[in-house]
This record gives C-alpha cells, structure tokens and sequence, in this order.
C-alpha cells in the first residue's frame, strides 16, 4: 500500500502546527514539523534559525528586494538553495513513510501524489492575535502587524516558488476556520477524513 | 434555543445543491433552495426561470455592461428589487426555523447571526464538465466553456452585492473539495458538525 500523507498549510497564529501534530498523534503516524527543520539543518548546514526564517518566508521589504535580495550575478541566492533542499527532503519523506507534514510548501510539492490530503487552516485576525500572544508572548510589535507582516512575507515565498496564490481554496481538498470550529473539531474532522 | 442554519456556498456543478439536500434530510431540517426560488416568485411576481438566472448570477458581458444593465435614470434595477426580495426571505427563514439554505449569498447575508456554519463547496473544472452533462445533458457549448461563464458571472453577482470576493477561503468556516472527496463525505462532515 503507498503511503498516505496529509499536508497542513497554515495562516500564522491559526493553530495549524497543533492540529496537525494532534492529527498525528491520533492517527499514530509521524509529524514532520520541527523534525523537517532539523532535517533540513543537517543536510544544507545552515542554522535552524535561518531556516525557519527562510523556508517559509520571503525576506521583508518590497516585492522587487524580496526576489532578488542576497542573489548572485546568476540570480541564484541560498533561499533557492534551501527550497531545493526541502522539496528533495519533502519528496522523500513522502516516499518512506505515512505522515503529516507541516507547511513548507508540501502541498505544491507533493502536488503530483495520488493519496494526499491537502488541508488549509485560517482563522480571523481577533483569534490569531490572541493565540500568538497566548504562544510566543508580548512584543513591541502590535500582535495583528505581526500576523498581518507573516502573511504576507508566506504568501510571497509560496507565490514566488510555486507560482500558485497561497490560501486559494482551490488548492486545498478541505480548509477549515480553526478560529470558529476549534483546534479539536479540526483535528477530529482530519483523523476522520484519512 | 437559536435556529442553527447551514449556508452553502458552490461552484456550479460541484454537488452542493446535492450535498445541501442530504445534509440537511440527514439533520432532519428543511433545505431551501428550488423552494426559495418559489417564495422569491411568490413575493416578486417574477417567473422562477427568471429568478434562477438573476437571483445569483450578474449577465452576460462586460463588467460595465453587467453593472449598469438595466437600471433606471436611478441607477436602480429589477436585479437589485430581487435582491432586497431575496435578502428579506432568507432573514426571515433564518428567523423561523434551522435550516440550510443553497446559494443566493446567504452566507453574507446571514454573516452577523452566530449559530450559522458557512460552507463553501468546489471542485475541480474536470469533477464538474463531467457532473455538469451527466445532470444537464449534452448542449452546444462545451461544458467547461460553461462552468467558466457560470462561475464568472456568479462571482461578478457577489462581488457586487456584497463587496467581498466569492470563494474566498476567509469567508467560510469549512470549504471542501467534493470531486476530491466525494459528495458522501462532504455530507458526513457537514452533518457532523452540526
């Protein structure tokens, strides 16, 4: 039997992370989130903190420095470097094993495979502001810039590597509203539908 | 207890209208969607085939075109009297009873009642061609040629009632694919959820 695999795209702040994990955990199967960042590491040598920072996200400032800051004479900067790394490493864990994966693009990488489900998971400004103070505490920032920043910086990188618009429901078998429907529903509905 | 209404937002040829007609014999409550047609008829004197096509969908033409057909020296047209018709009914079956309504932008216009679960349901352009001439036959325009039409003005009727795009993912609690899932599935979760 292939592997079943279940992807999780995720607005920032929505709870995405922890459904998919509690998805996982119910289904007894792996969930690659931080062990994808490790993964990753390992095998590109940056830091885990650049990472997380620039597998997700294009850099800040606007569209143009976005897509071509850090770039060389060939328009070739360590962000592609990286999403070559990810998609290779992406594509193989959907080889080896039933899982969950957790942003990062899967949906558009492991767009081609049969048995995968794709979730989306978004949720209203008001409960994202709450959730990330709840999660990574107060900043200088006002919570809603910081999601409303997020949002945008993972809506270009997708755009820019899969030349797809991110949160368009169409490329997504179920999206679901965790801000009204709760992380335990979503998580309930997803075990449900593998 | 509050009425709790189920909205259902579609595609044309996705299965909602299908999928709204067993959800709602599942819960046990009534599904509005031929017979609200018949109470919009009932209160406008419009024939139904008249309504079918301008209760959800702008004509045929250019955006300007679709905007301003039809409309008096005050701007004002017999669309925007089936609106205002079409607005007052569904407030009022919301008021009387659980429900669930197919279509007419009763998701927006419902959207500040609470006990309201708004769904969106799509599907691939290759699902629908083939829903489409299995439900409505063969016709001299190809099907998908006609899904695109009917999708087009469908969002161009919303857009301009309501001022918010159609099928984006932030408007619905739960969007899910049925040429992906089946319309059994997306039945089971609407139910479920209830």
């Amino acid at each position: 039997m292939s592997n079943r695999i279940i992807t999780i795209s995720r607005e920032f702040g929505s709870g995405g992370r922890t459904i998919g994990k509690e998805a996982a955990a119910k289904l007894g199967i792996p969930c690659y989130d931080a062990e994808l960042l490790e993964k990753i590491a390992k095998e590109s040598g940056f830091a885990k903190d650049y990472i997380a920072e620039h597998s997700e996200y294009a850099a800040g400032g606007s569209w143009i420095s976005r897509a071509f800051s850090g770039r060389d004479y060939q328009g070739h900067s360590y962000q592609d470097d990286l999403w070559s790394i990810q998609h290779k490493i992406i594509r193989e864990l959907a080889e080896k094993e039933s899982c969950v994966i957790v942003g990062r693009c899967a949906d558009y990488i492991l767009r081609d495979k049969a048995d995968c489900l794709r979730v989306f998971i978004h949720a209203d400004l008001e409960s994202r502001a709450k959730r990330i103070v709840e999660q990574y505490g107060e900043r200088s920032d006002s919570p809603k810039k910081r999601l409303k920043d997020k949002d945008k910086r993972r809506a270009a990188y997708y755009q820019f590597y899969t030349d797809m618009k991110w949160g368009d429901v169409h490329n997504y078998h179920i999206s679901l509203d965790s801000g009204e429907l709760g992380i335990d529903k979503c998580v309930d509905i997803i075990s449900r539908l593998y």
